[in-house]
């Protein structure tokens, strides 16, 4: 029974979910559908009506296989196996025992021999990305951070029976706490003091005795989800007759308002203080007679004009608040954090990574293959290119060429001519629609076709249908 | 003829007029005194109201003595003689020939072998810090420095007659032109546009075609004064017959309320997003789609209803403004700016520098002398220390250990310890008035004399009498 | 027809080869072996004695298929559709036409789709580290760095016919340009003058005219080898009827006597002026007078007695030189320059690598299987791991965790305990014989099994059996 | 009674001497005389035959004003209430009681108010450069730096009657203790291995019984000497009855045999690497299999031929060395480290210092009173300035604008024009003589007078006669 109209995927493995969100052919669609799915049976609008950065949610399913697919132990294994798994990089080795928090990182690769040692005398194994060695890891968190606006990022937990690995403490993220294999006992307690509420930083281990009394207690099954807001404080630990592995998927860290006023209000200042005189008249010579902090209990008519003239001035900042830019700037951080797109086979052969042109016997092969004036494109996602304002210039920055590690790449975007602009603009806002080259809003043919190739080459979209040499 | 309240100095030779003042005291009022005579017969009223920040002023006094012993070319000859003068670094050689601005340094000191030859060939001299070399300008600028609440600088310009040393342009200081010798022809433009009214930055060299109308067009001769705002272009020459020199004084260089809110905001959104909760929560889930410069020009509720959002949190942003705290750190730059004041005599016998403390016949002498319980301090100016907040604790900024050189010493401040703050700003507050160290409200004896002890080592106070062996 | 005992490898493709070359027990027997197959049927004896950094030779094989399997341009087409090949880092695409040469680098990865549309343009195309991409060159460069005991590189460069990509230049390297496909005219000149004899730096590229006449003018073909050495000027230019494709297997860059004693003269200096006082004794009170280039053409017997004392003094410095200490900066750099080894399937078996401990059923599997004091052990490669002194301390550098790309990981090196040095050293000079955990030379069983499970889970040795739980 | 030719100079005052010597026209023989002064009646030849770099010497006067006006406690009362000195910058204040060696300093400027209440207490006060303040302790050791062709430096110690301030230690550098008011109790203890002989750097504090039995044991009176080499242990205390100030004039710092070759080897090696190809050939291909530490104990033929090789490499190196270039390089830093020399009123009379040029009634006068073809010059100082290679160019390196404060102004120097090195080259070695502008060896009498221009602007020569305008 599955149906993909989002009301039920009780048995529908993770394989087939993905295989048939490749035949969704908007990447915001799949993003939906991928959340939906995660959280079924509760409703995307009631989540973010009555859990979202409020409260803490348990579903249980009774479906041990429902999240089967996404990452195992046995993946693990292949993974330390097979891959340069680094201590202290990729994975951390950590105990919680008798109110004290340790961690046991030796240096150098992390393999099989030393870990599962780790894990028998009681440690707990955390790997830190595993979307660095995990596709289908990946491929999830990429298609998640499109839903939420907003870097998708995740660790794997690996805890032995009758254990527990970490200190009671918050994040500063919100957590989705996915679970994999066996069970977990988990106790979620409300933020301690309004001032940890949505915290912004994560909080340092704290004892038993600092959290007060839990406002969940349970035991999370494999096929089970538990969902928490930044600030609630947590502690998991094992049952002595099942180990546990889950997979924490995270996001909305320093996604908030004043993260993005962090941006804006030093731009506001900037553009008021170049266009409003009011900003550049100076000082009241006297000020520094009764205001600061000598002064600050002095009563002095001087002190009240100070202020509400001061207070009048950050209110007029509002007008001068170029908003637009400063999401700009908070878009290239995110786009920046992004994990490239998993690209389907099908989006692959309509793409640069599946143009014709080859080695064939001595010679290159199908190297005059190129795009038409009525060749169709489009993105090859919603969010994977973004128009935006660097003072004079436009720049568009895009995320296929970051790494699946966090930040190895630098920021990627190119300047835009300015005779491109539009036709960027146009084939962004097209989307999920193919528009032909032809269609493109550029002065003149050439115009169009350089912008095509140029998005073309560095695999920012895909033809509607292969090219080849006809 | 003169009269030290204020009206009349005509004749009053600076020296005079510094001797005077060294017998007002508070130093503030010395000042406002100095101040007055620099614009006399203009009033410090009508002066702040009509011209200041507003519009030029030129004032003529028929009496080429006025400004004498503040400066003069036989003393600036003295100093390369005598001191040591860098090209470069304390002093430039300049012209500015058919439409050409050039600088013609060599390396090394500056001696009056090279200098007057350069003079000699038609080239402008610039003393870029005289109150490095003379101690006259030194003590004007100290006491001018606590009426503006700003730094005070000074340049010294030399140039042949019939030449002109600089190119149009504007500065971002005010601008006090007082002539010393000779006489020089002034040519004053309003600002080009609005966004340089009050321009924060100085301008490039302008040429001719790009100023307009003079709206002041002068000769200033020797005892003259020319004010302008910053922003207002202004070129200077010298007529055929005479060579000039004079200095400008300067002041509130980046001293407006912008400058001051790039102090404030980043500090009010800090304590915003620490206090309200409502900065820490998450931005919308899709902002990206509809924010942005690509999204600049839709039309979409969504976008109203953001922008109406943080427009509504800038305003909140108000409530938490810590002004006093931004002042502070205004106020701790300025006080690293300051010139150290120049004690008077009387000022100095009263002070740790007059202490009778001797090496004499083959022993130390009167090592014993201290200030005592019954000793009447006070702060040697009312501008040289200041209490601010550094967070959590509270440092003393002072301004005796500067040096004339700008900023060749570091910052100077030390934490107060608990135990004497409130005295301290009792001590600030009673100036200039003379207290007595048992006065000082410290909860022991021991504290209010450790105080008064570091106080008087550092300089920061001199007492009423001398201290004496009895 | 092959034979393993060096006479003759005509028909033995490289894999081939490399299987019979996994059977050898002694890595430096390997390396002897790989490296007389490069230049069979030559003797390694005869070339080193009368080509190695001496003249060039050509061997002329008249068979394309003798270097099969090393590397392709399909291979080649492979990596560029599934790697992360970048244009400027991995990748360059050059030309040289008319006297001109360029690099038409565009930012950003190198698909085929561009790639091929360069080669097609006449553009020459350099890989510049294939060890990175491919196996079988990085295990070929792995083997032949124990032949060289200095790096071994590889770039390969693919041209288009009818085409020249590089201006005449001489390189720092000993090179060996292995022809794999096609065909190339290569000319080799005489290094210009005496002091361009086995340059330690690359050249600048030269025009035509600044290099003589050629010494070798020659058609490389499909399965041909050429060496020159350092120094010597070359260019090679495809003919118009056919590609080529080589890779240039590089080695001895700066490993001369004058870069050793670049480490050992300081070395001995600091030495020197340590032990002997007439190191540390001053110099003549007087010796600026005649000493110095303002007085090198003074007669002035003084200046002879200084020479004669200074050279007394460098011949006796030979006797402080730490010869051997400088040796291990030298091998240092030369360990964090080298390729990791890569095992075969045997050595892996018998390393951590191939330890049975595994995620079974939801448990940890075979955690307990151990070394034991009769297991047999021996380094994986004879010059995988080297004790060097580091002042005071010894330390262990290796080269298992190296990276394939040059330097991306640090230097690797832990300190040994006194305990384990004699055992290290034991072990090392047992190569390539296995020796029992028991038998090394350290005082207690608990020091010898904790250095063989150190060395064990770094992956610096493998034992005679692998690891089973009986 | 007093003679000037070396003898007796028991009854002259500093000051006498000091104008007797400015009437020497040679600065070495100046300096030979001041240093014979010094060490009087001692002969310069047996002091540096017998004591020199080899054992202590105490030199008893029954004169206690033979160093009278070099300093005393009255100039160092009266610098420290005139000019700033900082603690800890310029001014130690220190204890050393119960073998507890202790630093006092507080934060700022050293007032007399504090500073004799340190003295007070029994606090030793060491300046720490005298030479900043003390016209004539600048005077002193410009001259003697000329002596020792390296660079003088001075500490004045303070010390109350019946106190240590001071641990026993060795320092490096020779030390000549000039005591200049009341007594102190010295000892003297030989280097306590023959690695500490004329000891490179300075020993930590030691305890009393680390260091054995003293091989001097003296009582230091005003107008005494004690000389004692780098590496000779010392302490001194004063008797209770009297101070004691002495200054501890100390040159020879890193001026060593080794020092000199710091410099030479690096440069022998680079060249001999360009110019013998022996240097630049490759290491054998097996060295690191014998070489190194991990084989130092091996017996191998193979080690011995490397040993030889590399031996007789380092000897050839002899023949390479760079003898000239490396003390022009030693000389560069000594010219940096020099301190500018002080002028006699008739040398400033010669010089750019006393050039007639000056502001005059409104004008600049005897601005085109200028060097002739022939005006007869010199250089001011012997060792004032000096051509030194920097690979391709000439520089001349110079000292007339160092500062008196160490290091505080950047090594000063310019390059030469070709067509007036020889010039140059020519004025150096005519000193002590004048020859005139025309004499010069340029090519043309532009070149000549260029060249004494520039030597006269930046202070380096004088004329034999003032310039005057005639």
């Amino acid at each position: 029974c599955r149906e993909m109209n989002g009301k039920r995927f009780d048995n529908v493995a993770l394989d087939i979910l993905l295989t048939d969100l490749a035949k969704v052919n908007n990447s915001r669609d799949r993003a939906n559908r991928l959340f939906q799915w995660l959280i079924h049976p509760v409703q995307d609008k009631s989540f973010f009506r009555d859990n979202w950065e409020k409260k803490p949610i348990l579903i249980q399913r009774q479906n041990a296989d429902y999240y089967k697919g996404l990452f195992s132990t046995a993946e693990f294994d292949r993974i330390l196996r097979n891959d340069d798994v680094q201590y202290g990089v990729n994975l951390d080795v950590t105990s919680y025992t008798n109110g004290k928090r340790e961690t046991h990182n030796p240096p150098g690769r992390a393999l099989p021999y030393t870990v599962w040692d780790f894990y028998e005398s009681g440690c707990s194994i955390r790997m830190l990305n595993p979307q660095a060695f995990s596709s289908t890891v990946w491929q999830v968190l990429s298609v998640l951070q499109e839903k939420f606006g907003s870097m998708a990022g995740a660790n794997v937990y690996l805890t032995p029976p009758g254990t527990q690995g970490f200190a009671p403490h918050f994040d500063d993220i919100e957590a989705f706490v996915v679970q994999l294999e066996g069970r977990k006992h988990w106790r979620v307690y409300n933020p301690r003091c309004e001032d940890e509420v949505l915290s912004l930083v994560s909080s340092p281990n704290f004892s038993q005795d600092e959290i007060g009394e839990p406002v969940m207690d349970v035991v999370l099954e494999a096929g089970d989800l538990l969902y928490f807001p930044r600030g609630f404080v947590h502690q998991g630990d094992c049952l002595p007759d099942a180990h546990s592995l889950h997979i924490t998927i995270s996001s909305y860290q320093r996604n908030s308002w004043g993260d993005l006023m962090l941006k804006l209000m030093p731009a506001a200042l900037e553009v008021a203080m170049e266009e409003d005189v009011e900003f550049r008249k100076g000082l009241p010579l006297d000020y520094l007679q009764y205001m600061g902090v000598q002064n600050s209990e002095k009563e002095d008519p001087r002190r009240d004009r100070f202020m509400a003239h001061i207070q009048g001035l950050m209110k007029k900042l509002v007008s001068f608040a170029p908003v637009d830019a400063a999401v700009d700037q908070k878009a290239k951080d995110f786009l920046h954090d992004c994990l490239p797109p998993l690209l389907t086979a099908e989006e692959k052969a309509g793409s640069v990574y599946g143009a014709p042109a080859r080695w064939g016997d001595s010679e290159a092969l199908d190297v005059a293959v190129e795009l038409k004036s009525q060749t169709r494109i489009k993105l090859v996602r919603a969010g994977a290119a973004r128009l935006c304002s660097d003072g004079d210039t436009v720049h568009l920055y895009y995320t296929t060429e970051n790494s699946r590690v966090y930040h190895k790449e630098a920021s990627k975007s190119f300047e835009m001519k300015t005779e491109h602009i539009d036709a960027m603009e146009f084939l962004i806002h097209s989307y999920p629609k193919f528009v032909s080259v032809a269609s493109l809003p550029c002065e003149t043919a050439e115009a169009k076709m350089s912008l095509a190739e140029l998005l073309f080459e560095k695999g920012l979209i895909f033809t509607a249908e292969p090219l080849t040499a006809q």
